[in-house]
């Protein structure tokens, strides 16, 4: 069979840090990302609305022949995992499932587990963090806390700013207060503020970051279904985005660390 | 001829401090508010993009039989005015216009006239309060400055917190340092910041507030169409958004003092 690609979607940039992950430990798989930039953000618009959204950019991936749908989001994942497993037959994965993997297992040896979620509006408000961890392991003990202003502050390039700590203390103030283990950084734009969150929250709280784990847990699934490829000259990268590419490409340079070059306009 | 409405639309909340002054100045009017919030923001998209919402905006309003429509969103103003007008017979009238009216009215007595204009990015971008000011006096010294962590901000109620207050002196630091006589305040949020605004650029500077300039001008218009609708009980408000009701009409309430009651879902 020939290879295909690997399909990640997210509302706009910030999957892009589970694009660079997925790249760094899959560097022989073929990837398309999605950007739904003309609809950005999904983490303020309801589940119906998200949902619709997360079906549209699957079938457009589809089109494009991937073998597997990472949802690099976590408002989609959060809203429409289910109906997108429901309606299409490849493996779809989502972001929440790996990030409360990875907490689970950073608290594992606590006998009180205490772990915060940190997301957009929507993606607290859907509680579907939480309900994973209680279903996974009843004693632990859980904050939701939405910090609406991560995701335009990382977008304004102010990831070590003075106001971005000062807003991150704001935010994290009462799951701080409360006693914490770990903190699911539970927004693919929120890796990026790591070194601010590792300030603010102390060495002994472990940040489990959602990209990493989901990267991780896609060379897992590929594995599992014997559909990984292991070698390859000249991977594509390749990137499509809903609006105009030209914002796309100037922040997504900020997180990749590299210029984007095959990037395309297309209306879903 | 039975009395219409009054069309007004933005991406979002913003808009209702348009439709709030408007409301104040025009209390027999029936008002129609359509919040585009499952596609909101506009301020990061493209010309092209926001030009298509746009339309589709209009021709919903138009549904609705309104009169004349308010484009209460500086990034629709900035883009789609015109093809807004070249496409549709009814008077349509922008937030720029009003606000470039209002600046040049408050320095008309300045010699040098030093004038800074705040936006989202796709405002100051596109560069229409620029020219529309150097057109109109070309003796003008002009700088315009993105904001792009104001919206979200006002959108979490921090209008009076020390955080914002910080962003405001970043923001403004360059043309505060130029020396400034008027501020006009290119985004329907941010009359909700004019407190701290007055704060950090001193009571020497006026502050243009575009949803009063444009709620005057919306008068005045009317007036001169015959279409002013002077007495009359019961006026209509009623607000259709484009994703679910309940951020709208919480984040809404914080806006315009009250609750909204007649606000309708509906896909565009």
């Amino acid at each position: 069979m020939p290879h295909r690609p690997i399909g990640i979607f997210d509302s706009g940039i910030g999957g892009l840090t589970v694009f660079r992950e997925i790249a760094k430990i899959l560097p022989h798989e073929d990837l398309i990302y999605l950007g739904d930039t003309a609809r950005v953000p999904y983490g303020t618009k309801s589940a119906a609305t998200v949902t619709r959204y997360a079906i549209q950019n699957v079938r457009f991936l589809l089109q494009e022949n991937v073998k597997i749908v990472v949802v690099a989001c976590n408002t989609a994942s959060a809203f429409a995992l289910d109906a997108l497993r429901g309606q299409f037959s490849i493996p779809i994965l989502g972001v929440i499932d790996p990030g409360v993997a990875g907490a689970l297992r950073a608290v594992s040896k606590k006998r009180i587990k205490r772990i915060a979620v940190i997301g957009t509006e929507g993606t607290i408000a859907s509680e579907a963090y939480s309900r994973k961890l209680r279903e996974r392991e009843p004693s632990t003990s859980i904050t939701g806390a939405a910090c609406p202003l991560f995701v335009p502050l990382v977008e304004e390039g102010w990831w070590n700013h003075d106001v971005t700590e000062q807003v991150g203390r704001v935010y994290l103030k009462e799951p701080l207060a409360r006693g914490l283990d770990a903190l699911i950084l539970g927004c693919t734009h929120y890796p990026l503020l790591k070194t601010m969150l590792r300030k603010v929250a102390g060495d002994h709280v472990v940040l489990v970051d959602s990209a990493e784990e989901t990267a991780r847990e896609t060379a897992s699934l590929l594995d599992a279904h014997g559909i990984l490829r292991e070698a390859g000259a000249n991977p594509v990268r390749k990137f499509f985005v809903t609006d105009s590419p030209e914002r796309f490409q100037r922040v997504g340079k900020l997180i990749l660390g590299r210029e984007m070059t095959d990037v395309h306009h297309v209306e879903i």
